[in-house]
């Protein structure tokens, strides 16, 4: 991962603004997945719009997106694209959605972008360096325990199974629980104004960028039982500002 | 209630907003109040703004506001302020928090503001006239039935008792649930982006300045029993964008 490596991931959040802020509160066409999550006409120009732009830049690279899928996906290095995360803020008009860009190198995440294209919100995480929002360095802030932390989550229909039982023992305990937000929230610890963000379901393109962005922050994200995430988790995931929060809140989920 | 009094309500959104702006993504003194919610300088500092004006502007109006109490709550008109509703996505620096500001004639709310004055949303609904959002005219959409229907609603720990429970039968049965955003929702549905939203707990200072800006959009507000809400309402919310759904939803409520 280099300085141009950085550069050109700026410059696919950039064109993944420009193509998705003409639809937003507009009327568009918005159809459902498979998975039943909403697909609109700015996921898809997003996304290709990212595309054109590696495919001139980074023919040797692998692609995985949300909407067209997987390109030389066994490459060692990989730029992974979720054109819209929070789709379903998208469509409401709530400005908290935002574009997630990662590169991961040997399967694990090494530079991620969260950019939020209406309010203009951008956090750049890249391994060894301090990540910033806007320009400025960004820091978590400490946190002494569970019981002082507010925590961020999207929704309780996104947690699987017994998933969201064992979400509301740890939210019950923490101090307070702020829902909505999506990939939004990961920016907000990485600023040290969240705690932590507790989520499951997740798929790689949901969670690649947040690492470094979290982590160059000083802060952590792991799996529920508190490893590192990578190309293969489950997609639980738990990040935090303070990294001595990991092991109450694995204890709490478990 | 006259151009005046919008004019008004107008400069209370701006010296709100400007009381505000200073504190966010700051840090700050946060308190909690008996009832757990959490209060912060930024909530005393934008009602004391707003207080300011109208000892001034209208010192024989009652006023009601969440932070400082009530003074001549048996006048005829009484301005009702939430200087910061959402506080706890404010405390997390999510620019989704608003500053409502209502005035209440006989009763009944006939002015209302809900301003964003971070990202720069602000509605204004004044009985008899069309509610605009921006500068422009906001309307509602249509929607065909509750199965179709994007719903929002800010946190399950915001339904008291067995009201969560009742909610889920209702969100099971919509297109979507979008969780998070506070009066920020309301605004969503005047404007024609979600088709309802669905709270309870709900204080006076909480929906009075909703009603004029829902209603003056197209859209339609009432308790879980389909009633107009007034200043003894309990605090259970609907808000539609087509008042038809009014009645599907409080069938799946009860």
């Amino acid at each position: 991962m280099t300085d141009d490596d950085i550069a050109l991931a700026l410059r696919l959040a950039d064109a993944a603004g420009e193509a998705i802020r003409p639809f937003f509160r507009r009327r568009f066409i918005r159809e459902t997945k498979d998975d039943a999550s909403p697909v609109t006409e700015a996921d898809r120009a997003s996304e290709a719009a990212m595309r054109r732009i590696l495919d001139a830049e980074r023919p040797g690279d692998g692609i995985i997106g949300e909407e067209y899928g997987e390109e030389r996906a066994q490459a060692n290095r990989i730029w992974v694209l979720d054109p819209i995360d929070g789709t379903r803020a998208f469509i409401a008009g709530r400005p908290l959605f935002g574009t997630l860009i990662a590169l991961i190198q040997d399967g694990k995440p090494v530079l991620g972008v969260i950019d939020q294209p209406i309010i203009g919100d951008r956090w750049i995480g890249a391994k060894g360096r301090p990540t910033s929002f806007n320009g400025e360095p960004a820091r978590t802030r400490t946190c002494s325990g569970v019981a002082d932390a507010h925590i961020g989550t999207t929704s309780p229909a996104a947690f699987p199974g017994n998933d969201f039982a064992n979400f509301q023992r740890l939210g019950a305990a923490a101090r307070d629980v702020l829902w909505g937000g999506d990939c939004h929230n990961y920016g907000l610890v990485a600023s040290g104004h969240l705690d932590a963000v507790i989520e499951s379901g997740l798929k790689l393109y949901d969670f690649a960028a947040l690492v470094p962005v979290v982590e160059g922050a000083g802060g952590r994200m792991t799996d529920w039982q508190g490893r590192d995430l990578d190309r293969d988790s489950a997609g639980h995931a738990i990040a935090v500002g303070d990294p001595s929060l990991i092991a109450p809140i694995v204890d709490l989920l478990a």
